[in-house]
């Protein structure tokens, strides 16, 4: 138990007037004065003030007879929460960032004051949320079908839209069966714990890498678990060949990692996990929309779609909407669906959610989705060699997210400050979506993104780094990266794609 | 190890021509023929079929050897369990309803093959969902900002809309604070698991008849757990008198049960846990936008707001969209907002979603939703009426929820297949909703339903309870139900909001 005089007070105060305190309000003080009774102890001596710890726990035999009555201290608790993220700067505060949608205006947003800044973060990477044709089929949809869905799946809230939607998902995936959730947290979540629960004796096999909401969903299964390093085969073929044959066993990993951009070994980790009998849970949320000749990930890109047993996507992210979703064999979705409660027990995804999502994944599976992929991975390729002409670190990334490594929570922010008064919004990511010590600022660059704004973000980004006393100009003689090690060949900044107008799409 | 040969047979088939079947199959079976060589057993035993259960499992002694190498067979684990859910019933093929939001439609959806139908179960209890103010903010977002948020609430899914949203619901529950998720399964199982698993030594006290999602989150902290019986304050008290002093306790509890319509004793409840120094955590999911001067819930209708320290609602039943939210202390938001994962890592509520949910509550909050509520309560006493005349069962409820119980899956299936039939949609509620005998069609009127359709639905309901012989009639002359014992007086079906034609609103 605390003192809670003295932790009211400022330790610094307490340190530097604790014997003046203690004659002043020592005798008023329960604990001192029965300490004299019971215990005959020296007078001047407060069992909370201790030799460095300043204010201390008293000593148990002190205050084990003391009943807390009352309420737990629920708001101070709180308050030591909240404290405790602002002293270690993860304490985060959200940019109010109003993103607009009209011809011409995306990627731009308003700010909180009002002003216009160009956003670099959001995960609408292709800007679908804002193509006419997503549009017209939400607004439609509210129109002819109402704002919401009125129920769950089962209770009212499933419509011929909703069985559409999963029909087309399975398709793009070239899956018998797909099933949709609230957000692609839950669809991890909910198949992954209910997964793990149920099948006798299940096994798990997770990368180190993995994204909160199967971290989550496989803590929620209870089932045993084992960590294989960051896109590391070996390590997992290690663990794999240590298990029991002919037990259930899911093998668990993302596709596009969300932080550094890098991608897995995908084909390498299904051989491996087929191998030895387990069932491969992959997460293509990064990648869905943006990979593959149908927009269908790096499954589709490579090939080896039908080696992915269960893949988990978004409609949040490329395909501009919300909700997320897993597709795989009919009856493995269709146990999922009827015993997951995270799925059952919850409103269905609204008309213009369903309808919006529909027209985005045929969007991006289209000819004009295509152009739109050329185009971003262009536009990603001019960005990353922009940081490193002008110097800037990047973390190698072989994908459409480039982070840019700036040490300690505090530092990320005051850059992103920078950035923000001169018109980018990138956000600092810090704990606990990375470990502490590499955070980041992650840019998402975008079709839509022209070279002009990304040459005028690096010029702000070198001002901000600047003005922070960031030292950085890593860039060496050799074209490499001093830093990253990663080589760039500087004609693919002249092909064809970077120099055409971006055309509203 | 159930043999894979007679499991894939008829029992009965195996029942009749056991004998047959081990003499023309017996040599080729590999464990027949070692239990020969090796035990000296009966060459026409076979290990799998046993007296009674015909095909069991092989003793023990017989299979331990035997090294089940390759993969776990998947596919037929989940065969096995899409089967015993068919076996119970319990197995759901979910209706395709599209509800209809166009002028003068609403309560009426298309059903699967394109006939019009009446919706009798959805939770967009008051229309809002087609309401064209809601529907102009949905539409109008979509056109200002998008289909979608694009990001996290920290990176780039954070607007000046999202926090409106969260400002409106915390004006509309009096609190300093709220949060909103993608659902209020999210919001329940997000802050029940870090509010359980973050306050030390936390003890909570569960409602018997809870909703899913409060169930897991509790389940999800990890923190020890007392159930009290169903709106038993008694159960309660006795069960918090037994606790420890001083630690931290959560007390869960609805308001309106969604599947009773059972309303809880909330100021005796609350009065309770906070005499023993617990937090109240109430979802009001079937109140909100129903009950109160605002649409606030039970809360604000007994005047008792206050008392409620976490209050959780649904932005996708009464108001018509989707999501759900918590509001209460500023720090204890707060907390929840930076430390739950549910809320951390997952993509924003998206523009329409926010817009058409503000709208939502707005309309709720005014004169319009005050005459809503009052036209809903009324129709909802008509239903309940027309029911007692024609002598059909229902469970006693005092909100608008009225559940006719139907004992057996089956039977309740049969009777809303039957319903349907005639033009009217209303689920039939099995396990794992509710519990395995406590099976039930479950109405929830609207002031968009008319008196007429009402008529129309008890002849029908009454039509489909002969047609599956279901002995009924429990109206006894005295003016109470002889099953619930409810009694009713009779002119308040004469009250004036009835016969008022129904406007659109």
């Amino acid at each position: 138990m605390p003192c809670p005089f003295l932790g009211s007070l400022n330790q610094a105060f307490v340190r530097n007037y604790g014997g003046a305190l203690m004659k002043q309000y020592g005798n008023f003080c329960p604990i001192i004065s029965r300490g004299f009774r019971s215990m005959g102890q020296d007078e001047t001596k407060c069992p909370f003030i201790q030799e460095n710890s300043i204010v201390a726990d008293a000593p148990r035999e002190m205050t084990e007879d003391i009943v807390d009555r009352g309420a737990y201290p629920y708001e101070k608790f709180f308050h030591e929460q909240i404290s405790a993220k602002k002293r270690d700067y993860s304490y985060r505060v959200f940019r109010k960032v109003s993103r607009l949608a009209a011809e011409g205006a995306y990627p731009a947003a308003l700010e909180g004051d009002g002003r216009r800044v160009t956003v670099w973060c959001a995960n609408d990477y292709l800007g679908a949320s804002r193509h006419r044709a997503v549009q017209d089929a939400a607004a439609g949809a509210v129109r002819a079908y109402g704002t919401g869905a009125g129920g769950t799946r089962n209770i009212a809230g499933n419509s011929q839209m909703t069985e559409q939607l999963e029909a087309e998902i399975a398709k793009l995936h070239k899956k018998p069966a797909a099933l949709i959730f609230s957000s692609c947290y839950v669809a991890n979540d909910a198949t992954l714990s209910t997964l793990g629960k149920l099948l006798p004796g299940c096994i798990v096999y997770s990368d180190a890498g993995n994204h909160a909401s199967m971290i989550q969903g496989i803590r929620h299964s209870q089932a045993p678990k084992h960590i294989f390093r960051h896109n590391d085969p070996n390590h997992l073929r290690e663990l794999l060949a240590a298990s029991p044959e002919g037990v259930p066993k899911l093998v668990v990993f993302e596709t596009v990692h969300s932080m550094s951009g890098a991608i897995c070994p995908l084909e390498e980790m299904c051989e491996i996990a087929h191998e030895y009998g387990a069932l491969t849970f992959v997460d293509e949320v990064h990648a869905v929309g943006l990979y593959g000749k149908h927009g269908a990930g790096i499954g589709e890109e490579r090939g080896i779609e039908h080696m992915i047993d269960i893949v988990s996507g978004t409609l949040g992210k490329a395909f501009g909407n919300v909700g997320g979703y897993i597709a795989g064999s009919s009856l493995l979705v269709d146990t999922v669906r009827s015993l997951a409660p995270g799925f059952i027990f919850t409103t269905a995804l609204p008309p213009p959610v369903l309808a919006g999502s529909l027209a985005a994944i045929r969007l991006l599976a289209s000819e004009e989705g295509r152009t739109l992929r050329a185009k971003h991975q262009a536009i990603v390729r001019y960005f990353k060699l922009s940081l490193l002409i002008a110097g800037l670190p990047q973390l190698p990334s072989v994908s459409h997210i480039v982070p840019v490594p700036i040490k300690g929570a505090d530092k990320v922010a005051q850059v992103a400050e920078s950035l923000m008064k001169r018109g980018h919004y990138v956000q600092a990511i810090n704990h606990p979506t990375v470990a502490r010590g590499e955070e980041r600022l992650r840019f998402a660059p975008g079709p839509h993104h022209t070279p002009e704004m990304i040459d005028a973000l690096v010029a702000a980004l070198t001002a901000a780094f600047h003005e922070n006393n960031i030292s950085f100009n890593q860039f060496t003689e050799n074209g490499a990266c001093r830093e990253c090690r990663m080589e760039y060949k500087f004609d693919v900044m002249y092909e064809e794609p970077y120099k055409q107008p971006m055309q509203a799409a």
